[in-house]
């Protein structure tokens, strides 16, 4: 069954196949006079653009977001904000093909050392970098592909976002991050490794020091029985590695006989990188959503 | 924002407060002429009854479930089901004492021999029970609490059930999982482990023998971009340790002084074990409401 | 297909079967801190409470309602308010006896001497109330029914209540009225007369005087382009006559054999006095479900 | 609030602003494997096209629909369809100009010949037609306005259609006919009129003549108790007269002082005209959506 709107009163309805015409998105809900400015969607946009890095598949899309409804003269006019992305290449009978070109080398060399610079990993601790560059282009080289795990922080949420049952702020950021393609696990705080604390360890003690309330750890990521605690929200997920792989792998074909399977051709050795400004993305919406909620009920 | 409707299709909307008169359920959406045997169900909400055991709290609740509308001969009539369990010892009032009350060591005991045999753990795993008995007693003891893992698995679910997008199987099963107290991971498959995989190691290889399809593992957790494959859906969960704990620990008060706290009485040193049915009929729900999803669109 | 949720912001999930032990009802999405009568919600039910004059049926339902949940020392939580009506006489085998039990005349004729003088006819118009009461005795003594239009209105809501598209403000109120037993047609201020208008005559034409802004007609109901304007909004909706009439009607069998019915016994000679509480219900639901929408995007 | 998607199970999101780049509609839930022909949704989108005769507006609209996703090779992909029409004048800050051009007046009455004889006033009754063609062309040249009734039938319904509490099929057709513009009522068979009949004029009464089941009338719209019967579902609805006119009416201005207005310029002397396949295609809309919630629950 096709359900492709996600939210309840801020919420948007994707559209479109990889190789079709066009994809698009429609976003319902969203209060009027609001200032938006295409060139940050468009930058948020290209974090997720491929052919971007030796990190990330080498086909390059002309991602050019274009604005049809719910905007004059800039800001949001509280009707539904219409986007839509042009596929400039789109040949949907060649698409054996396209898949599986290759890029030259060269310029991905030169893309590499043009934005390698710019963090394309998403990594916050500069030192370890390096090694993570190093990992995955061996995991390349080798035609395999290794899985990720990403945490994204919300800060200044404010206090009671989210309802204690079924409209839980942190049943919506698991619903959310599990919508990404190939999650595979998500946590809020510790998440699953809070099953191996003792009560204890997992109390985050508060301290109050003059004016600011401090807690000593954040083991609940700002959620508590559903609802944010002014913590930072904490979520973790899981991104399994490509299934694309060049090592051949056991499979059988479409009349049940025994065969096997290899896929040649450039791939991403880890989706988990394009997987981070997604999250960011479904949190942001998230938080949006409830906050609206939040406002619906209680007025501030 | 207050939610308490869970489902699409089949849909259920909880309401009642712990100490309030009664607690209920209205289940809509459920098709016409299954039928239903309300032995089963108190079966299922006894096992997550408190007072059974020493690993769970010693009040005693008289769960009995009621059945209002909705079901007519054993059988449901396509109209929504009211269920009830009417709070026989309701004396809001008394709140503060009754949650401390101590029950008497003895009772307990004999409890404890009697039901144990009855696998009040949940656990599989025969050989390992007895250590985690010990374990949890000496965790009782000490006034100290801790978390757990939970994982469940369901048989036989069709191949496609779920959608590609916002109403992925999986993205459900999240939801589902997390709307439970006190939950703060949950894993599809081989969840957040999938993170450590290489591609190699995650693909589930297929052999086919005869007539029968096996699959070599089942890191995807029976579900394949949001739908399900046909395999065992595996889903775990992690549930916090009991924030009640007799050890001391830092807080405020209401006026932002620094003070400490301490629970005194019995609680349970472990709810992930009362989480196991929840989960259980959590997961059921989520499948059939996808079953009567893709039956609308499919007819299938 | 069972959806028995009304509303998107303020919901409510009605249960029951007339039947059955009970009926009930669970309001979700109620704002806290809004102060709740019993004895104000029980009044309301009265007004449409069978056996309270010789306009409607005779058979005495003990409709008194309790609350279960959601509400403490007076005023709404925010969590579902759970409201349960026993049926104190259920005897739900017995069902063809009493549907057709006549109540002795005397009694009848005594109620009917206390509450007329109470407007059992929700007639605003004193003048015409005598005209009511005689024409609906002749049609009970005849065995007939008749057919009702009712006309509500509301005073004093707020401008921009609704939505341009699919959540307009008439549409949901032409839904909820649509949802009352036996209704066939709604109109919103002129409603199907406004077909036979010219523009002119249909044009509310606007005068400001000092500081007051008065329309000189209000053919528009209160609604224009599906959102409030500030006048009273005023729907009407037409009930058919009771279908149970003592008149001899063509009708077949379940063998498709053509036979007649005739139904005898006490019935309402018209199911429209009773609609007129559940329409003024509705309509106070519909008007606060998008009051709380309303909050929600614009914050006011 | 903005809620710009209808329906349950078949859902459709429309977006954009008449003046705007383009506007547009997302359909979602629908099944897959049905076949579309793009040539038949333009032919459905024409009936409404401005400019076709002295009946409706004289602008030219290029309204050249385009499918970006979910139609593969002729057939539903069951992914999310998304239509487009692109505005090819589009000159939003024109508006004013464009609102009020003349065309010439030859042109319109070559096309006028053109096309009556196609019969643009959707009567079903020729004898009737000529008399309609004359009365709006004096209403026209009047600089005046009038309203309509709009009946319109489903031939072929299945029995069983819609549920008897808050999914009622004439709630939702109720709701469907009063999104559209201008409508300011809503009949279900003898709708209104239902309320001066007695029992038995309204009952419908059934006779069987060999293996045909034939009802007396059809009072009843084909729905009983929310549910679809088997005979023609008939909606009717009253558009009311266009809101611009020549004629000099009273209003106020932004700032509370009185005054006049009066639209010049060409408009439409019956906005109910266009109003007739838009009524059309939400009754289709409607029906599809409650077949494929039936088709969820009761499987067939």
């Amino acid at each position: 069954m096709s359900f492709n709107t996600f939210g309840k009163i801020f919420r948007f309805t994707t559209w479109g196949e990889s190789h079709g015409p066009a994809i698009g998105c429609v976003v319902d809900g969203c209060p009027p006079n609001i200032k938006i400015n295409i060139d940050e969607i468009q930058k948020d946009l290209n974090k997720r653009k491929p052919g971007q890095s030796k990190f990330t598949t080498q086909r390059k899309e002309d991602d050019r977001v274009e604005i049809l409804s719910g905007i004059f003269e800039g800001k949001t006019t509280g009707t539904p904000i219409s986007m839509i992305i042009y596929n400039k290449d789109m040949r949907s009978k060649d698409y054996g093909n396209i898949k599986n070109k290759f890029r030259p080398g060269h310029a991905d060399f030169t893309y590499f050392e043009k934005f390698i610079k710019k963090n394309q990993l998403f990594c916050p601790d500069k030192s370890v970098l390096k090694l993570w560059e190093k990992y995955l282009l061996s995991i390349r080289k080798a035609g395999s592909s290794c899985g990720a795990i990403i945490e994204i922080r919300a800060k200044g949420v404010p206090v009671g976002l989210g309802a204690p049952i079924y409209s839980k702020l942190d049943m919506d950021l698991a619903s959310a991050m599990m919508s990404i393609n190939a999650v595979k696990g998500v946590n809020i705080g510790s998440g699953m490794n809070s099953a191996q604390l003792t009560g204890e360890e997992n109390s985050d003690e508060i301290n109050q020091r003059g004016k600011s309330t401090k807690f000593n750890s954040n083991n609940a990521g700002g959620i508590l029985g559903g609802i944010s605690s002014g913590q930072d929200i904490i979520v973790s997920f899981a991104v399994k590695p490509t299934s694309s792989i060049l090592s051949t792998r056991k499979t059988i074909d479409k009349f049940g006989k025994n065969t096997t399977i290899s896929v040649k051709g450039r791939h991403d050795p880890c989706v988990g990188i394009r997987a981070v400004p997604i999250g960011e993305a479904m949190m942001h919406c998230v938080i949006l959503d409830h906050y609206l909620l939040n406002k619906a009920q209680c007025g501030n």
